[in-house]
């Protein structure tokens, strides 16, 4: 199938410009002023702006969390992802005990494959790294999967010796170390405490886990960095201190790199007050306006590097389990639809410009985690693109969302903007609010990071 | 007249990909995949990088300075310019004492419109605000001038005061000031000493500026910045200190710009030790290896934002007027033709990538200085082009360069990988060694920052 | 004549302690519990703390400024001091053009030293700089005068490369140099831009000289003291910018000092806002609140070493000059009898400890001056002692203080706790409101760094 | 017993002169030029100083660890002491598991009471906290044991959440908390790593051991500390970073104190290297010449707030445990004997001041941990005197050590200066190189914050 999007604008991480793209089996093939092309169906985007679709690198589907699976299967979670402009999702695949990274990736590989809508590629977390496992990490890097992550908090969460291996591996091997940075026994006393006064409420999830607490296990993580000088990718940073941590090894010359999700944007700890708090529990928790303003002052900066989501949806029966205990709240919130549509209406209502929209949830994801097809609307690449319509007022409700989740933190938010079509290698995924996709499209993304 | 270049490596300040790229009207207006476009010459660039032309933003051309003119006119330094890959020059016009701004931009057009090679624009060297006069930088900027700049030393700088209030002007019509930074009391005091002792070589024109001198004046013109909350542009910063007063202004959210010289990336005042030492004498003075170190450091991390050249040569024998008197000596050195060639070589050699390169000499000064035709490879914008041999290996000599100047400071500089062809507009200015443009061709480009 | 202090609390800058205080030919000879010593009288400190007498070292007295001259003369203004508690003064001299800086020092000696009735010393403020004077430092030096001031501001103000110069000869020959930082250029483009829009009052003194004005020039002042590793003592800082450069620069281990004044400390640019505001106006200025938080924050920590008073008092009719024109009014406010009191007060009050008010007013003014007979009551010490009432209530007024001057800036300022004697070398000079003391009796201290 | 000690030269914290001192019943009781007082001994101190005794506040003496017992007990240790000029000895109290802190403190205080040659002390290492134990640290703190340790590595050390809970109570209760701060989980896998591969020599101790194993860790105590704004003790800080943190929550205004010890300034890492390196292993060990370079600068500066010693000697039979695998060697180095005379003859070198040497060993110890009657001469306080004789030669040598320990560390070192007599509370307790003391001598300091 050939067709060309006339009359666009199209953005990319540094420019905005009137061109027509022209796609042919599945990829970008050019770019011009009026093209006319034989045989090319015509597309009009007069009026729009047309994108590269996002990169998601942090989402969580079918993950076992606190006694359930995120609600988001590997169908449903990419599903969402084309419909809200997203065209590669990655998935955190958690390693089993004994178990060789690459055997990790395969097997969640083979549950993922059927299903996915669009494409995917995959991090492992890190959980055992005893005998040979350590060492196993270069055949995942082989296979196509370079980046891991180790939690500091958890029960599956790691040492900090263990962490500081890894981190020295990743260096000899290629491979790059993500961080879920809070500190662990900090949390563990703090919960400890509140349940003990009888403090169950939503409100002690965040308290449990506030500032400092993530701040120091920022601070702690970049100081292994620094001492291997190995590079270092710190998801979901959602405090001011953490962001004063990332921008001082910046500057030193370390290769820090800080992503930051929308809920973190637009949220403050004040939901956790809400009744309906319990449905905002995620770790980190959404911190005070003080680091959320810190975070997009490093957006317009340049020292938060890319937006991801974090996307772990639980049906609300399960968010009920902790109504009296936050401790039995699965944590975790959908995320993966509302990413790009939400980033592109701060863009359009003038906080951040298009492109640095486009920077943080396509170029820089694509260019960190090695997936040279995707990131741009250069020819060559995927013909992965999303329009964008920047007049559409667009309410989120459950209802508009293609989550398998019966409720959606973004309930009620009024974006300015919002994307009307999805390719995904030049196949329409998402037109106008419908999925038009199927099971199976999305493929493996080999990836690496040289 | 159409052509299209065919199976080279476009690069992009983001991107190296491979695509053929047509033009017409002197204008981009195809990027493909084995584009076949009828009625177009075909230009093979197979195995070469086709790349965006770079923008000098600093060159001083035909400039009344210590007793002279500098050497090259409007013709020959934009001779120069295309000869190495470089399509829009800027030229830095000194007000006259109680002449409006806009009056200085028009009395230098006058001169240059008949000879420029390639395109050309002005920055307006701020004398006298007396009067109006302030008043009169806002009808520059509808001209098209909308960056002024203001010097801390020589006998035309200004006081701090003076600079306070032209910042202050700038902010609210939308311009945007550059400073020369560094202490002119200081020099001064420094000058009369050595010469006093009797030391009267070169090596004391460093030892008259060292490394403290323009840290001190960075950090003053930093300052009044920050206090103004207006956009400041640091033109040729060669020292570490100031490196680092930008780097935090820049953290703290300031719009503090950078830009630095090849000469202090390739030199360190170790030059004004040799026998021809006088022929380097620039102001600022190339520094120790510890600022280069720091400059060097700064560009990979982001926080310089451009490469331009302060070009401004002296024939020998005018160079040869200090040889017993430092101060007779005429500040500047040709650099025109160096600066794309050896960020590029320097790419080529692994220090930084072809992007980094692309960024820092096209793309950012393009985007900075509101030039919106040029500064990449995009459809729609002007055809100056450069393609580029990796392979071709090149030493400077004045025998091989373009300026009316009988020396280069780069003499005996090896490069790796040399530009073949420069197009300006569509149309071929250099090819292989020989300028084959004309006077005229360039044009006034009008410039907004909006 | 001999004497006992019987049952007081010793204060020094680290200790509070019962102990009587034995005085012999003005000196303290012995320090001890319970001391019965034959042919020594008797003072009862019961219930009271006994100090050593503070140093002053920032006073103006008999000052042509402003085209007249200050209203303490050398005898008024040690007599306010010694009741205030400050038995110790220093007095800047300003070099005349062309005039060795030791013939300075004599030329005033020889007014001050018939009518000094507290022990005083000199600092010489450099103007001239040209031919032999800059050698003839040395020649102070070695007569007792081994600190000199350099102004920033002001007609006889120094240009930097002259500042330079001085700091570099300080470091040679064992002399210090204080500094009065503000940027000359950018104070005078503020008034003149205040004048020229009909802005008169005292609140433009003020605006003219605003916190950034300070900052800057103290942050450049400290890049010089830097570069040529030179002890530098910044005098009267009142700027938070400014207590920022000071603590960094010590962190750095450069021997950077720092004296605040009283004014600073109590009061804020508010007071510019009232109809009296002209009898605030000095130089430096009081700034704003974050400015005096600061401050104090810095003294608590340690980075504030000294406070003193810059003492120079004008006439109400004088100050009046510029009731329609801020330029007109002399710039300066008394001081010298408020200070020990005022700092001793805020101690009391628990702001401080007494032992830290001590080390501010008299053991660090000491030591870093070069007293080494003053500073505190260790055995062997000239007998400069206060006796302090910690619960006289005490409410500064004109009418109680001790200046030639018909009004002061404190009045109605509620004091708890006030010195009730002063004892200048063992000699009553002050007790219970009542100056004791006569013309002559204070004496040139000869000092020495060393 | 009465007695004078004449024609000495006094020195205290902040100044250095020539009085008698007279003492009488254990006390301090006059200070004075030429004494003549009936009744009273004369002790010549003609050109010697007289200092203040030290206190040490860090000794672990008969302390249970590794397997064995440190050699010193209280008896030895405290001989050693006064034999060094130290004449108040801190003793770490380890709490057993479900033991009151107050407890504790009787527990050891049994022990010490009939032994200790000199005053003594006691801080508690805390290990539990469960139940009532928390709250049972205010018992102590009446008990006049306000002063608490956490280790945030060894068997016995406390998680994070622990820590912070303690430095929460400590707040609320006047008390303080030291903190041993190294890595735990970093320490532990760089021992079994270097084990693994065959890596057991002394070195290896460092090695698991390095600089950036206690930075984090000194980094992560301030984080808790300033996120309670509590007080904070860092104890034997040894690596550059910490000491930056140190300076940095200094500046901030946080009152985050620091220690270090006489090895840490003179000896480097490079002792492990040596066949007897196994005798320097103490924990954190001696890092390399640029930590030792950057404590010794934050001396000069004023951010090193006490030097203590850590003494916990072992014999060498213990340290040869360890000969062929490093974690066998018990931790710990004898030091009491050395502190006073090292820093003394390193103020005699010129290094730091005398007064410095005095302030950081005597004044500054007994204030920050509430010895009122201890750390200067003053009228009043302990007769805890030193006589120091500038012109002593001395070489330390196991043989001229007096603690039941048969080797020290300190072997060979040259000292200028060194203590000829020491006086516990007015009694001869060492001469000329004998001990004079006896048992019970030493009596326990109830100490307070307040």
């Amino acid at each position: 199938m050939q067709f060309v999007i006339k009359n666009g604008t199209i953005v990319s991480a540094t420019e905005m410009y009137q061109a027509d793209v022209a796609v042919a089996d599945g990829k970008i093939v050019a770019i011009g002023k009026d093209l006319s092309l034989e045989g090319y169906d015509v597309v009009d985007a007069a009026g729009k702006l047309v994108l590269p679709g996002a990169l998601d690198v942090h989402t969580h589907l079918a993950m076992p969390f606190g006694g359930t699976i995120s609600s988001d299967d590997y169908f449903a979670g990419t599903r969402a992802a084309a419909c809200g402009g997203t065209t590669t999702v990655f998935d955190f695949i958690l390693q089993d005990f004994d178990e060789k990274m690459v055997d990790a990736v395969k097997r969640r590989d083979a549950l993922c494959a059927p299903d996915a809508a669009v494409d995917y590629a995959f991090h492992v977390g890190v959980k055992d790294v005893s005998g040979d496992l350590l060492d196993s990490m270069e055949e995942a890097v082989e296979f196509g999967v370079p980046t891991f992550k180790v939690f500091m908090v958890y029960d599956f969460g790691v040492s900090d010796g263990v962490f500081y291996k890894v981190l020295q591996k990743s260096k000899e091997i290629g491979a790059r170390i993500s961080v879920h940075a809070e500190n662990n026994e900090m949390v563990n006393m703090l919960v400890e405490k509140y349940i003990s006064e009888g403090k169950t409420s939503a409100w002690y999830h965040y308290m449990s886990r506030p500032e400092f607490v993530e701040k120091e296990a920022d601070e702690r993580a970049i100081s292994w960095a620094k001492e291997l000088n190995a590079p270092l990718y710190i998801v979901h940073l959602a405090n001011k201190g953490g962001v004063e941590a990332v921008t001082k090894a910046k500057d030193e010359g370390y290769e820090i790199y800080a992503e930051t999700c929308p809920q973190y944007l637009h949220f403050t700890n004040e939901v956790y007050k809400r009744e309906d708090g319990r449905n905002f529990v995620c770790s980190p928790p959404m911190k005070g306006q003080e680091s959320q303003d810190a975070i997009w002052d490093a957006i317009i900066r340049g020292d938060i590097d890319t937006v991801a989501t974090d996307h772990c949806p639980f049906q609300s029966y399960e968010k009920d389990w902790g109504k009296d205990d936050f401790r039995k709240i699965p944590n975790g919130c959908a995320g993966v639809e509302n990413m790009y549509p939400y980033m592109l209406s701060m863009a359009n209502k003038g906080k951040i410009s298009f492109q640095k929209a486009v920077e943080l949830c396509s170029e820089n994801p694509a260019r960190l985690f090695g997936c040279k097809d995707k990131g741009s609307l250069s020819v060559g690449k995927d013909a992965d693109i999303v329009i964008y319509d920047k007049d559409k007022e667009f309410t989120i409700s459950v209802d508009n969302m293609h989550s398998d989740c019966d409720h959606t933190i973004w309930e009620g938010a009024e974006l300015k903007g919002y994307p009307v079509q999805t390719y995904s290698k030049g196949r329409l995924v998402f037109d106008n609010g419908e999925f038009l996709g199927e099971r199976g499209w999305g493929k493996f993304v080999k990836r690496s990071l040289k």
